[in-house]
């Protein structure tokens, strides 16, 4: 989704980015800053990786354009945590160390990849809002032979990926075992975490890993793959699923 | 800062991202995941950022090499805020739309800079830490003429820019007034909020703004370029100081 503004003196087009209110049965809980659409996936997706959810959530109708109201159902009770998540940030509301690593299930053991198709897979992402804009993150959902299977773009790298496993949850697929997720950035502790949740056993990005988000992957048996360009990726983590 | 990691068989280096917990009086506030190093001026700027701080902050001895305990002055109660920010993560802990804006005062005049000048600022910027990991962002403190006066490498860019404004605030050079701030990334609201907090009349970024960004520089009168790249630059807010 994209916006006109002045730039120059002349129309250009950028990113919108706007607060959503993530509401649980009409109570304030979070405000991520996003690009508008596929909300409720990004809710879903968001709280599914905090832990938060019991299953699909189900949604109550709200008339606010930048609000999604969740019905349930909660694996938790929320008590007072609220969080306020920006543009890039995926695990908000927590006040201490100990409290930053969600918990994540054993992960399947996966395909096997050829390292080639792992390094192509940023070329198959398909980024309509970033060619017009240069202003959106990207994460798309692969099989393990490299068929695209869903992409999701967003100002927030965190949004892009709560996004894909938030259609995923809405559709019965998660974990998911055999599939294999790529992000358009980085590789930062907070996305391999989500990909943990969600039980994805690859995770490719064509940026930089951080070193919380190497020894995350190599805690939990995630094949963690960076700077895929050019035909070309390193391997951080869990290098047998890689042929 | 950066650490060796194993990559396919072979050593290799990855930028560090660690939680930083900033406490006040003791109380945990925020956690934070940051690049270690700097750690004083990061919970300054951030502070500083929310509109929490009176004046420079002063600090509490700790042992804990990933906490900060600011020891004031306060400009609020701080009552039961919490924050978790990750590392791109600059406002947490609001819970509503209408608290996501942060007060900043008025914008002085400031200066009138030649186009190429500031479309040259990236260059100068220097990142160490990003050549040998290609994992941070860099936020740099210019003065009107392109010296280059600090800069900050970080995983989070809302870090690098917190450890540059907190290192100002600690200098007592606050507000910027006749400053130019350059990031290395996006230019998304939180720091286009943070910039204008600080008093910095122009904001510089490599890559491009989102639509609340342009909203939020055109608001409060702040020159916002983005695409800064091979000599040219976008301007998208308040080109009266580019000359």
């Amino acid at each position: 989704m994209h916006a006109r503004v002045e730039r120059d003196g002349e129309v250009d087009e950028v990113a919108v980015e706007e607060p959503l209110e993530i509401r649980v049965d009409g109570e304030p809980l979070a405000v991520t800053m996003r690009t508008p659409g596929h909300d409720e996936e990004l809710a879903a997706g968001f709280l599914h990786g905090e832990g938060l959810l019991a299953g699909a959530p189900r949604f109550h109708p709200t008339l606010d354009a930048n609000a999604v109201d969740v019905a349930g159902p909660l694996a938790a009770d929320l008590g007072a945590r609220r969080f306020y998540t920006t543009s890039s940030c995926g695990v908000c509301g927590k006040g201490a160390l100990e409290e930053v690593a969600v918990h994540a299930p054993e992960l399947a053991v996966g395909p096997r990849v050829a390292r080639a198709l792992l390094a192509g897979l940023p070329d198959r992402l398909e980024q309509p809002e970033f060619a017009r804009t240069g202003g959106l993150h990207a994460t798309g959902l692969f099989d393990a032979g490299g068929a695209l299977l869903a992409v999701r773009e967003d100002v927030g790298r965190h949004n892009a990926m709560d996004k894909v496993i938030g259609r995923s949850l809405l559709d019965g697929t998660l974990p998911f075992r055999d599939r294999v997720l790529c992000v358009s950035g980085r590789l930062s502790f907070e996305l391999v975490q989500k990909a943990a949740v969600a039980g994805a056993p690859i995770l490719v990005g064509v940026g930089a890993p951080t070193s919380l988000a190497v020894a995350l992957a190599a805690d939990r048996g995630l094949t963690l793959c960076g700077f895929a360009r050019g035909g070309r990726l390193n391997v951080y983590a869990d290098r047998a699923r890689v042929a």
